[in-house]
């Protein structure tokens, strides 16, 4: 089981919000709008982004780490440079 | 016309392709894929969202700011603000 | 004569002032301080040089960029581009 | 112990070169170097910061939060909530 499982409809509605905003934004620019009004909805649409990327990090470290390092060994090692390593695409993102 | 006209298919195609990626982000995510895997798309999908308002951006000093720079007065400060507001929106996003 | 001559001072002190958070995360970590702690104080210092460079930024677009573009010509394109990639820099940093 | 100990060193040398780095940049603004090379000088410090703030997390998760999902209980709840919130700030940041 996903460690997003009690969040997975939560998450759903947030990236189906996300995924009008993109729709959102491709009408403005057909339409020609204001290159800063498109910037200002594209800006919100990645906080948007980043906010599901957070919440599923938090699930990812309260479930799938958690339950590794309660089994330790090489698994626990993998499991806490693999999060490291989704958390430096993120912050470098 | 929008600062953006001479690029505006190129944005629009890369805007459905960023939307096709959050829609398989959500395929993923009903499926219960690996936390870190959704988390690699979301990353993607960042980084391409990014890439679209740097183009937006430079579209934007290189047309609007740039005409506006040429008349001057008041409304040439107005833009450079204006755009300065949007790049601190997008160095903080 | 440099874009951001007249905030240079303000700039010099916000730098004193990071320096000087730099400095304090060293003596935190000399002493073994809690991780939490000294990320917190590393965030902060991230964030306040990122608005010295969007000063920085804002006052290259108020003069150097603007002077360039009332010239015109291919500097002027030039000078726009070199904006453009170093905003580029700032939001993938 | 802090999660870093044996990283201290190493984190020490990153932090002592981040603060030569930011020294840098002040002569640069004292000297009136060009905009855009200050902005360059930054953008590398800022990416210094991050990475050093990167190995830190990732030794807290390898000890600190390792530690306390090892004894379980609310303490480590607590311990991820917290390091949930401190990879929002760096993400934000």
């Amino acid at each position: 089981m996903a460690g997003y499982a009690d969040d997975q409809e939560a998450i759903q509605r947030r990236l189906r919000r996300i995924e009008g905003q993109i729709r959102g934004v491709q009408r403005m620019v057909a339409e020609g709008a204001y290159c800063i009004d498109v910037l200002t909805q594209i800006s919100a649409a990645t906080r948007a982004l980043e906010s599901v990327a957070l919440l599923l990090l938090e699930d990812h470290l309260n479930h799938c780490v958690r339950e590794a390092l309660a089994v330790g060994g090489p698994d626990a090692d993998g499991k806490v440079s693999e999060a490291a390593a989704a958390i430096a695409r993120l912050v470098r993102s």
